[in-house]
């Protein structure tokens, strides 16, 4: 397989509840911002990631309707859809086929469009992350079920609802120095602590937003990466991707994401590398329990030790372990589909030396860390300046 | 990349209305078939095209899911959604990572569970194929797209609905000798120009049916499936794919299918091949004259000819372009999902000699064809005896 680089990263602007806007507008907005900052006009293949076009916006077949609509018609364009690992899936796609020979530009994106829908649609939607039979028709909804993993893992390991807390307002405090997020604000531990309870003992400010956003990456062989941009290109190193059992029930550790430990597994040794060598991480915080278990599954704190590091500020940007600086799902929002991909845009950018007040030090070599449901998909791609 | 081969092909032993079971019961039966078929008790990977599991069956996550419940827990799995084409698509990205080097076994399935929705949520569902904005909200569906297709080729080239009728009189001639047929009867013209009218000019008759199934195939490089396997190892020899505008409207020329067209050329060039080098072909007749249509855009005849070399019996089994020879998915059926995986299924089957009374003699290399929405995404395969 051929190396592969990154060499254009995109995304809206900002994302929110963008109400003037559809799906096709702002992944296309996204695309084309990648394929600027790449300095490439043409693209030879194409995956979005997209969770539920169907559900949120009555539109499947979206790889035909954004191609086109991106002015590359007749492009071979795929959905990638892996629940909210789907923009990460995507990557990993886009990587594959640069790696194989069959295609050298291609454009890997991601797109939610999540607010046109009601809430209590939204919330079914979401839901058909989970398994529908055994899971969705019993009542189950994703702040439940991250709600019991959090209190087993409170019940183990002696976790408090003060280092969840920690865990969002660290992701705002970063989240307020990137201009792209839902909500740039920094909170603090009592204001998440004073916050309704939505399943106990996740408060609201302990989940992540309903976003409309889109973002893009391009992706090409990296022995011709420095023909095609002036920017620095950023290698693939590594990438991982696996399932675990949909069903929480089914899993033999609640507290535990073995998806995410294989698809890392894969990726640490397709890099030859060790989580201790990474300088920074974008991980799925979609509730702040999920940043726990994920650190832990990752290997950069040993089990049960997630909650306690976070208090410590290991994670916090200056920390020896910085996690999500880009201010993560919690603050910088979670269009289910885009969110592995704007991870990746997050690592290129702290790689190029280009995010700004948030930048990480010396950061050679990311992480990120996308999933679906409660863990059922994991993907996990690791970046390092070529 | 490597060559590819497909070792293993299964599906439900009959495609219908399959009440009694769900989505997660028939995709297992079909995808434990293809690998008891090809003699492997693992896979390194899976993907699984599926249109619209969200709408029809409540559930998205359907890798995560699947390749749980097909005792697989912790593979890479992914879903493929390019509209009806995404179980075609689905084995070309297998093909894909096979070529890579990335995986060894990998399966692709393809399912649909249609029949749990009503007839109107099902029609809607479908519906999310073409353009939300721009075709359905305006009353577009399906049968009326390609009824405007049928009419543009009877204004332009003289087409008659007895030769559209006619494509459905060969495809149940052949279904009828498919075992796992939905409808194995044949119908004569007559019973095909005297059913109701769905959208002018194309009667019931000319439609094929909402039904459910599930199909998969194996697929390992070339050099060692005859280690794998005591069957013929069948050679993806060449794999295309391409878009159109979605919408209709914005087609240069609605009678011409210009993805398939592309995708055609792509795999022609890929396998070095042209179109009259080629035993048999199985193309998505979703509708009598989408078949028309794909066999001009496939070089089969010229513009505007279908019709005639279906009514001279070019196309019947013992014509020199036999088509569908399977019975197609008008008779067969057409879980939308399923379609592209049940094609590849049906031409391994021939070029092993396995197709029973419907076997195309001295077959050594086959096409498959399968399309998303009125043609904004096609993918061609050509398969031959290794």
């Amino acid at each position: 397989m051929r190396d592969v680089a990154i060499i254009g990263v995109g995304a809206n602007p900002k994302w929110g509840e963008l109400w003037g806007r559809s799906l096709r507008d702002i992944f296309v907005e996204a695309a084309l911002a990648a394929m600027d900052d790449a300095g490439v006009d043409r693209i030879d293949s194409m995956y979005v990631g997209c969770m539920s076009s169907g559900l949120f916006a009555g539109q499947e077949h979206i790889g035909s309707l954004l191609a086109d609509y991106l002015g590359q018609r007749h492009l071979p364009a795929t959905r990638i859809e892996t629940a909210c690992a789907s923009g990460g899936v995507a990557v990993k796609m886009a990587a594959l086929e640069v790696a194989s020979g069959h295609a050298d530009v291609v454009l890997a994106g991601g797109v939610e469009k999540m607010t046109d829908v009601g809430g209590a649609d939204a919330t079914y939607a979401l839901g058909t992350a989970a398994d529908a039979e055994y899971e969705c028709y019993h009542g189950a909804t994703f702040p439940g079920l991250y709600a019991m993993i959090a209190r087993a893992h409170m019940d183990r390991y002696g976790t408090t609802a003060e280092m969840l807390a920690q865990v969002a307002v660290k992701n705002h405090d970063n989240g307020a120095l990137n201009p792209m997020a839902q909500y740039p604000f920094k909170i603090t531990a009592e204001r998440v602590l004073n916050s309704i309870m939505i399943a106990d003992p996740l408060h609201i400010l302990d989940c992540s937003p309903i976003t409309d956003g889109a973002a893009a990456a391009v992706l090409c062989p990296l022995e011709t990466a420095k023909k095609l941009t002036k920017k620095q290109p950023v290698k693939v190193a590594g990438f991982g991707q696996a399932t675990d059992a949909i069903q929480l029930a089914q899993r033999e550790d609640m507290t535990w994401l073995e998806s995410t430990a294989q698809a890392a597994a894969r990726a640490y040794e397709m890099a030859g590398v060790e989580a201790k060598d990474i300088d920074l991480f974008e991980v799925h915080d979609c509730f702040t329990i999920a940043e726990l278990v994920v650190m832990e599954s990752l290997g950069l704190v040993g089990k049960g030790e997630g909650g306690k590091a976070t208090l410590e500020g290991r994670t916090a940007r200056d920390g020896d372990i910085p996690v999500n600086a880009s201010g993560g799902l919690k603050s910088k929002g979670h269009p289910v589909g885009a969110t592995g991909v704007a991870q990746v845009m997050e690592v290129v950018k702290q790689l190029r030396g280009e995010a700004g007040d948030r930048q990480i030090k010396d950061a050679k070599r990311g992480l990120t860390q996308n999933m679906g449901g409660s863990g059922g998909s994991s993907v996990v791609h690791i970046l390092e300046v070529a």
